[in-house]
């Protein structure tokens, strides 16, 4: 391994996560803040970079580049959102910069499209785990290519040629989160039983008529005698089957073809399930080294001339 | 009008109406009580019941007749379930019977039937109204008839002949509500903007891929610079729309035959408003003089010989 040259962050809602890379891109070490952008005062990104991030990783000599939510007017400064379709030479042409002590510092935009109902859809920070993931998969590049990030606001993602030609964002993982603290389908239980979360596949449908399918939680337990305990793996199920069975169809998919699921394994596992009980053939990435893949590629592009 | 011959209450989860009717089912007084059976202590109801409704309305030699959640286990004693098809006769000859002092109190049960998923559905209360409906329009009872009962958990529901065949239950108004007050699309905002509430129904489409459709909510302010405060109305356009294309056809029907509306005239309004933009005819029925009418139709039922 070679001498640090990058500090690179992933710069989100509720955590920041950066690490340092060497000139060919490879971690040399890692670290976890509480520093969402959720959780700053306005104004006070950049003395935290400095005081905080930039020591604990020896980095205060380093270029920096920062993704995520740290873009947006929660965040350090706002980086525009680029447009779809567009490529990561796009993303990196659009990239904002500021400085911290002598050092610059790159902040990724999000990307937006015009979404199904005409508003438009926006993300940040899937989009750098995006093109990460196919500057490590370059044959991903070529031709057509379905992307699911699960999670909190889960984004499918339309690749052609490498470019991201449109998306869309479910709200499935707060829903989950919000039903299963403030509703009559509350529950302090792991969602951990694989059983009940296939019930839930199977109640999903087609995606359609999703309240109705959701008060079948409910009346599992009162009308069945289901244990109450199993509600969060049932609404899991539910959840996930209903949002793979009808999103891909807004991006104009047909619903068969295979999906590429990038993001957090244990949620990725979920998806696969779900999606494999519909026939669908999936293939599962790891979206934290995708984001550090991303993060260096776009990084080496701003440095070009 | 004659004298008090029956006290009526409709006993929910949060509140209890009670009405006391002369011998031919007219009101001769109402009563509101924070008493429903979610702020009662366990085994408290008869007491609460003796203690303070009856003595409010003078009622206390009366014969009484309860529907709602009074007959759950929270209530005042289990009425089981009566099973669909049933009609009224099914719905009086089910009743559990207990004393108030010397006096009889019938509890109405409610219903069931097996849900589209195969887990059991229910409802208590408004099978009430429905009954009552039908015994105040008597010609409903001919043939078949959609019926939609909007609230927190909306109740669409199927007559043939005057007979309950089977329902279906959603989620969308407690999704509102949780979703307004928990999630990004939290909004102190009253739902009273009639744009942004058509803009909703726009957006809901056949009723598929909600969670997809529910961020649409957020991405109109966030992308397009809509005011935040027309979140409320945009959510109950885009829950009630989605809810009104996808249920009728759990239950077999089309979307296209006339819909009863029968509840709250302010909810069954939005109700109104979104299937009118389907082209589905609608009328509309008050759900208050609905269960006065169902109560005291089964009382006349339960009392004859």
């Amino acid at each position: 391994m070679g001498a640090a040259a990058l500090l690179a962050c992933d710069w989100g809602t509720t955590n920041l996560r950066a690490w340092t890379l060497d000139a060919n891109g490879r971690v040399l070490a890692d670290r976890d803040f509480e520093l969402g952008v959720s959780r700053l005062a306005p104004g006070e990104a950049a003395r935290r970079f400095t005081d905080e991030v930039q020591p604990a990783l020896d980095a205060e000599g380093l270029p920096a580049i920062l993704c995520g939510m740290v873009g947006s007017n929660l965040g350090w400064t706002v980086a525009p959102y680029a447009e779809c379709p567009g490529g990561l030479g796009d993303l990196a042409r659009a990239m904002t910069h500021v400085e911290a002590g002598a050092q610059p510092v790159h902040i990724v935009p999000g990307m937006r499209c015009e979404g199904f109902t005409g508003a438009t859809d926006v993300m940040r920070g899937e989009e750098t785990q995006l093109f990460g993931w196919l500057a490590q998969y370059p044959e991903r590049a070529r031709g057509r290519q379905l992307v699911c990030h699960p999670g909190t606001h889960p984004k499918w993602m339309l690749v052609e040629d490498g470019r991201l030609v449109r998306f869309v964002t479910a709200m499935s993982g707060e829903l989950f989160a919000v039903l299963g603290k403030h509703s009559v389908l509350k529950s302090d239980a792991a969602p951990d039983d694989a059983v009940a979360f296939d019930e839930g596949l199977a109640a999903a449908g087609e995606g359609d008529a999703l309240a109705a399918r959701l008060f079948t939680a409910r009346a599992r337990v009162v009308g069945q005698g289901r244990p109450a305990d199993s509600t969060p793996s049932y609404l899991s199920g539910l959840l996930i089957g209903a949002e793979v069975a009808a999103t891909p169809r807004l991006l104009g998919c047909q619903g068969a073809e295979p999906v590429a699921l990038l993001g957090d394994p244990r949620l990725c596992g979920l998806y696969a399930r779900a999606l494999a009980r519909r026939g669908v053939q999936t293939e599962t990435f790891d979206g934290e080294a995708a984001a550090v893949a991303g993060l260096f590629a776009l990084h080496r592009m701003g440095e070009a001339p």
